[in-house]
């Protein structure tokens, strides 16, 4: 069984969603056979590279919210976050363009380290007092070997601005084809979807909804087919 | 809706079989709606890269046929790709290891030009005189530069054995859970499947039906989610 997740690391109701998804996975019986794909999602695709700001006044700028409301919605996150055993600074985070990051996750699932590097980055952004924002590429590179990728192959991947760009850009057609404009965004077997960071019993129950529903695939004229495999190409007696 | 292709550059009824399926592809109304991913399968993974055969001699040696029924074999494939408006040489061409295909084919979709190369491919292998498999990598730099790909990129991809490896295992692990054992594999919106290279009314039926049955997503739980979007992040009252 397959599960997507869009997300952007800017979001914090996607690390917060993902540990609740995460719990539910660990007690699911079927663990060893979901794969988990990553899949890009950016909440200010318009945002400038350089173009840092701390997190309160970009939610007041951005969404008109008044100072207090911006901070009571970080207290309101860190006390969920807490709740899932997660670090969260709710004061001093910066906000930023995440488009190479979603690159180097893009990068990653190539090599088996997706997942690893998530979950980096989300503390990094989430719970650390260094930006992922401000320090330029060499704070994604420290990141990157943390998660197990080669320094020099990650420097290469961030110095080329269309490496992986086109993945990402595929990855946001098809969130919107799917109907999600919000992360995060779960899409179990393209089959069932679960939108936002629903409490662990909400994933608990796709999974095993998704599982029971999973089917062979329906062959179109099973009758004798011109292949080739391992023993070799099927010569008809035409 | 996505189509996913399992296919081995190696293989002829792949060859023949891509081009049934694009002619029921282009007669299909809702043509524009479908993606089209191909996905690797190596017909001969364990030979290496240098071990290099005239097809007639690999098809006596590996399968045990006699000189002339794998003529008799190439013959008929003549046939059958001249019937689909195909170019196919049915003496001379020789057989080797396509993994470094399969990993320009992963680079290949990033830069959206997959299909492109996956034609030029099947081409120079079933088509030209000159093989895909003794020149050395600049062959397949200068079939990569024809289907739209920068030659310094794809030479830093030939010259790294490990650069889309990790893709290349995936799709063929992901075949053999699909159940398939021979190429050309379809599979659509993971749902149906068609097995070998079947005549263009099968892949018109499988593409009508995988059409009737797309269906949304089934959202478990829409309750109010905790989720960000374009507009910020939603703020539970607590």
């Amino acid at each position: 069984m397959r599960v997507e997740i869009w997300t952007d690391i800017a979001c914090p109701w996607c690390y917060v969603g993902k540990a609740r998804f995460d719990q539910a996975l660990a007690a699911f019986p079927h663990r060893d056979e979901v794969e988990v794909v990553h899949r890009s999602f950016e909440l200010d695709p318009g945002r400038a590279k350089g173009d840092v700001q701390p997190v309160i006044t970009m939610l007041t700028k951005k969404y008109g919210m008044s100072e207090a409301q911006a901070q009571a919605g970080e207290d309101n996150l860190g006390s969920q976050a807490a709740a899932e055993g997660l670090d969260y600074r709710t004061r001093g985070r910066d906000h930023g363009n995440t488009f190479d990051m979603h690159r180097l996750l893009h990068f990653a699932k190539e090599q088996g380290r997706q997942d690893e590097l998530i979950q980096i980055l989300y503390r990094a952004n989430f719970a650390e007092e260094r930006s992922v924002f401000t320090e330029g590429d060499e704070r994604l590179v420290e990141l990157a070997v943390e998660a197990g990728l080669d320094a020099e192959a990650v420097r290469t991947v961030l110095a080329d601005p269309a490496a992986y760009a086109e993945e990402v850009r595929a990855d946001e057609r098809e969130a919107a084809q799917l109907g999600a404009n919000g992360v995060p965004f779960f899409v179990l077997d393209r089959t069932y979807g679960v939108s936002g960071a629903q409490p662990a019993e909400v994933f608990t129950q796709a999974l095993s909804q998704a599982w029971g529903e999973r089917s062979p695939l329906k062959l179109v004229d099973q009758g004798d087919a011109e292949a080739c495999g391992p023993d070799g190409c099927a010569v008809p007696q035409h």
